[in-house]
């Protein structure tokens, strides 16, 4: 372990491919589109991929579009796998995940570059994933290819998964070229480095957070049913009116947030459908989706009957009918403390201030994790924004958690994933 | 004048074309979906022409898709002409429109054979018309054929407009064979009969309603304005969420009716895009068209600043900015006297119950009422309801109507547009 700054040269090498990584379904306001199985999408897993085989990375491709890249130095020997997914909300921003993914591919080339250089001999052989759909705004659900690849997904379910237009995954990724037939070995332990999302370490003046477990999120789809009429002439007394039920329940459970201390719970409603969506119809239904998100499984079960009474309230005084038709529900749960302290001490020996702290969203660890050993950190988001074209994160902080990463690889790569206590 | 109620023969007849008119788009619940300009619009109106030729009317078909069939006795007299629409609303119901168009299509029918077997001079000739794109439904704004027809709307800027596909009306009347290039002549005056589309007749127990007058509608565009975050990691205290902001406008638009006496004030919000409307999102940005009705426009000039109080607070509340981008403003105002009384003395002599009643709803007939002598009346729509599937009107009403406008149409025909009181 060097604590080495990054060179100039490889800085700059990071911060170029990252330029042009950011082209790729640039928007006008320095945001990027390039949803799942999209042309944009497309057109940069392609430039990924000539990258990685111009680098020496042994590429594979499977059958939900996770492009896998693998530096080998042992043909038997399982890889420590980081990455995270190159696609993007709709108008979304340039670092949420591709950030992690770039700065993945370059951490494995430089870790392996250091450890030839030094003659170390390493356990596992180190690779990168740009995993499939970690968005889920085309195609339902988030975090699909690393869903599938850690059986938490049927692929024959995932592949049949339709967007707005019924398009399905299979199609879309037959479509890019992304469908493919390679099986990826055995991984060892999984890495992640994404930006924070949140105001959480910019608020703390500090560069690197370890994230020691991930909230709880439920998450249900709802009907609020009504029943068309016309705008005009049906007397008012007489509607049930869909809209104005679901939007009585986006206001109630925006207000359920007051009812518990600060940070302990965040809700909304992101996906909002009205039908028949006529300027001169009272709408028949609504079809929504309701995200409840916090610390603490406990907080939520108190949380949710709440919500209920409001519910039974506003079917009363709205005049119709509300229908949770399905849940999920992710469960918190703690990341391995040894890769919360392997993240601290590497950053301690590069100078960098580093906290622990939850993640609220979730990731493609959150599904690796409950598979192999993984780890999990950010660098700080701007003002706390994304999901928006005006996410953004300074190079400094970009390139602060590359160093830390090509550290944490060169460890992983050597030692292994690191019981608590355990690194050095 | 006869009073003369139809024949068996006639009143099979009738229904028998309707149930024909009722195969087109019909819907699994006994509704029809033919938005206009769609494959099943095109196959109702090609249907519809061959009627019209198969039974001697010479038709016309103009530039909007406005497609007129005529009886004529005198090639160089003016037309009186009755109508309405074929094209629905989304899950809409059969009689909305339909009904006026083929009881237009019989009536003319039926008052052209009586006169010329009773020997009658004809000062105007009679024809049916249906106008095209009345809903709005996909293509606004609503009333298009008859907007275009009166000058009140442009016909390059209807032919340009789009739907949510990006379909222009050009191109949906191309795709149907619609796209006519006829000019249609003088028009002396214009009937129209409609289901009433509210409870007004059902509650009184009455069949015939005599349209007196039109409520006034204000409309507004309105885009809440609010920031994309994620919905998980963004904390509730930074959020800018539009459907928030939108939420609580729908429901402060919807309390706004209570603020007034009943039947004073209708108010909805029928049109409603949340964007992006992903489900991690924070929703950027709501686009919804609202909508207040009354009969009177000094309740409209009271309840606006009061709805605009509500928006400023609601901006301050959700920390959204809401912008009202256009606004469309139809006044209230009276039908001639004279065809209203026309209208009641018809059903007096068939032995039916009438009353006055104002329209709540836009017709084309409150876009002709501004270029010629123009009445409106109504038949009972069962339950009140409307824009649904589930409309209904019975065959005796359905039937009573046609016989009131065969003779009305017999009236008109020779001796012209009543002024109040002329009528025998």
């Amino acid at each position: 372990m060097t604590g080495d700054r990054l060179t100039a040269e490889v800085s700059a090498a990071f911060l170029r491919d990252f330029a042009t990584l950011s082209d790729f379904g640039a928007t006008g306001n320095g945001g990027v589109e390039r949803q799942a199985g999209t042309d944009e999408d497309g057109a940069m897993r392609a430039w990924f991929a000539s990258w990685l085989k111009d680098h020496g990375f042994h590429t594979t491709l499977d059958p939900i579009g996770n492009l896998f890249g693998v530096l080998e130095v042992d043909p038997d020997a399982p890889t420590m796998l980081v990455g995270s997914h190159l696609d993007s909300q709709p108008l979304g921003g340039r670092y949420d995940g591709a950030y992690g993914v770039l700065a993945g591919a370059h951490a494995v080339l430089r870790a392996t570059e250091a450890l030839r250089a030094s003659g170390s001999e390493q356990r596992w052989n180190l690779g990168v994933v740009d995993w499939f759909n970690e968005e889920g705004s085309r195609f339902k659900p988030s975090m699909m290819g690393s869903g599938v690849f850690t059986g938490l997904l049927p692929l024959d379910r995932a592949l049949a998964t339709t967007d707005a237009a019924g398009v399905s995954v299979a199609d879309a990724l037959a479509h890019i070229g992304a469908a493919g037939t390679g099986k990826f070995g055995e991984v060892a332990a999984y890495a992640e480095l994404h930006i924070e999302q949140g105001p959480g370490l910019e608020d703390a003046g500090v560069t690197i957070g370890a994230v020691d477990s991930t909230w709880c999120a439920y998450k249900y789809e709802v009907i609020v049913h009504g029943a068309q009429s016309h705008t005009g002439s049906t007397p008012m007394a007489m509607r049930h009116d869909a809209l104005l039920g679901a939007s009585h329940l986006v206001v109630a459970l925006h207000d359920l947030t007051q009812e518990f201390p600060e940070e302990q719970l965040h809700t909304s409603v992101g996906e909002f459908h009205v039908l028949p969506n006529s300027p001169v119809v009272v709408p028949r239904e609504v079809r929504l989706l309701m995200d409840l998100r916090s610390p603490s499984s406990s907080t939520l079960d108190i949380a949710f009957p709440l919500l209920q009474e409001r519910i039974t309230a506003i079917e009363a005084k709205a005049a119709v009918s509300i229908e949770i038709v399905s849940s999920s529900i992710w469960q918190s749960g703690p990341f391995l403390p040894g890769g919360v302290q392997l993240v601290e001490q590497v950053a301690n020996r590069h100078g960098l201030s580093s906290m622990r702290l939850p993640t609220l969203a979730g990731h493609d660890a959150t599904n690796m994790k409950e598979r192999v050993p993984t780890l999990l950190f950010f660098v700080p988001s701007i003002g706390g924004i994304s999901h928006s074209e005006l996410e953004s994160t300074s190079d400094g902080d970009l390139l602060a958690g590359l160093g830390v990463l090509t550290e944490v690889l060169e460890h992983l790569a050597t030692e292994g994933f690191p019981d608590a206590e355990e690194v050095a």
